[in-house]
């Protein structure tokens, strides 16, 4: 890469900066954080042939590599405030870049979030993302707040898609070409549930984002509440399989299928969260205030271990593997 | 990459925190921010073939990630807090990462740096670190400050010395063993002025750290001092070419090649900064208090352009280009 596209890289990346006391371009950015607030970070990885396929539109691209840190925070219930974005490329291109900085700037304004620092190198493509928000000192929303009797909650309707989506691109399944393009949606085009994170605060016991698969993340969620109890034990939960909220595209598989997808699809970003059932009015005035669908899918127990459960409270089901970028 | 290695990367890089509120495993990590101070965040990717070679050793591949990030907050001024760590790795081997934990946690401990948060995924060898630090308001070394008539200095006595290391390992250059483990040192184990960044704070007018070349990073300075002043014209300096702190090793070369690597070798993460002629025994006690050299290396000026001089003030040089990773 020469000097000149150096040039171009910033052409497209360098905004103006308005809440950042400093804009890009010093060694460091410098932010103001408003006081009583606690700073929330998180860093993600997104890597070509694990995280997105090598033909995947760079709009969409740009998208995604923020969309899925907002969602950390938004598992925070934090507020997004600025992001760095460091990235190797193996080459530049500047119609790529430029669409990829349009997908990136288009959920930065959406959320108000503004990009004030970064790094650019040759190598295998990789963008690395940090984020950075706010929250109220004490009032982030934890993993490790569930009880047993909590209600477990999930929001959105498309659990399970990006799965479906990667599945069509392997070729172990098939999908009418309108359906493949939804399902594909979700998988590159995840929403961060950012109004609903923070319309949390306060309500939800527990919450985390949905990024290795419902099971996966929901292990977590039992095992860090768990942990966080004087019983140190991990919790249990009981998922109410018919509840577990699923695209039209999705719902046309086989019943197996679909349960597999939706309990351990992965890369879904949305909110998988827990509330005591006295709040449930709450929940659901949470999910109307940030216009975000949320469904009732399971209760946490005591008994550690996950049932699957249909409408007549049979077990139908025990947890398969969370989805693993290294398999 | 197996869930058993995913346990093995945690083993290594999950350890006690004690300033932030939340330690590492939770969506985000949360900083409580002192009030009153600016947060500084930076972030650096370091990419196989491009910032280190292939045969490093972990070790000095961890402590390295991390020293030039902390080395962007020493030229801010900044008291390093905390770091995040993604990276993409072609396998999970026990050995090597243990060795680059090990390298990180050592240069970490010696900056009261703490990993809040991270991510790993499989992919071509690749670090990513964001680094923060906190720094009274308004008083952030920026790379804008510099006025016609301050002083130039650089910290070190190890200019050129990484860039020399390279050329070895290019074959461009023969060395003595022992002188080419000595380079290899600057090259791998530079050290972060993080004490001497501090200390400048109030003496400084503007500083920047040398990652790209004394030329190109001073060129930096320039162009925002210069774009910060009314006239928005560039800046210029004088270099004087004997003030040039350069190691034993590198002296033994031609002075053309001394000259060449001194401005132009990138890699050395020395504090290069400007300071008013007034404060210059200020700045010589900030180098005593932080143990660390400092070099009165020329002078900025009105007239755009880098001039190198040599003692009798003839003009011997005019600018190289920059080390440039895209090469």
């Amino acid at each position: 890469m020469s000097l000149g596209e150096f040039d171009l890289i910033q052409h497209f990346f360098t905004r103006p900066v308005r809440r950042s006391p400093l804009g890009v371009g010093d060694d460091c950015a410098l932010l103001a954080p408003t006081p009583g607030m606690q700073l929330a970070v998180s860093t993600d990885m997104l890597v070509e042939g694990r995280h997105f396929v090598s033909t995947v539109a760079p709009r969409r691209l740009g998208h995604k590599a923020l969309a899925v840190n907002l969602s950390d925070l938004a598992a925070c219930g934090a507020r997004p405030l600025a992001y760095t974005l460091a990235f190797a490329l193996p080459r530049a291109d500047a119609a790529w870049l430029g669409e990829l900085a349009a997908g990136l700037h288009a959920l930065a304004d959406e959320h108000a979030v503004e990009l004030v620092g970064g790094d650019t190198t040759a190598g295998p493509l990789n963008l690395c993302i940090t984020v950075f928000g706010e929250v109220p000192a004490g009032q982030a929303l934890l993993r490790s707040g569930a009880a047993p009797g909590d209600d477990l909650w999930v929001s959105g309707r498309t659990l399970g898609d990006a799965r479906l989506a990667l599945e069509v691109l392997r070729g172990t399944v098939q999908l009418p070409g309108d359906a493949f393009e939804q399902v594909r949606r979700a998988m590159e085009q995840p929403v961060p549930r950012v109004a609903l994170g923070q319309a949390l605060r306060g309500v939800a016991s527990a919450a985390i984002d949905v990024s290795d698969g419902l099971l996966g993340d929901l292990g977590h969620v039992l095992r860090r509440s768990g942990a966080a109890r004087s019983a140190a034990a991990p919790l249990g939960a009981t998922l109410f399989a018919d509840n577990l909220p699923r695209s039209a595209v999705l719902a046309t598989l086989p019943g197996g299928h679909q349960l597999e997808f939706l309990l351990s699809g992965g890369d879904d970003y949305e909110l998988l969260f827990t509330a005591p059932p006295a709040l449930a009015d709450a929940v659901r005035a949470a999910g109307i205030a940030s216009a975000t669908e949320v469904s009732r899918i399971g209760r946490i127990e005591l008994e550690p271990g996950v049932r699957v459960v249909d409408v007549d409270g049979q077990v139908i089901a025990t947890p398969w593997a969370s989805f693993d970028h290294f398999r």
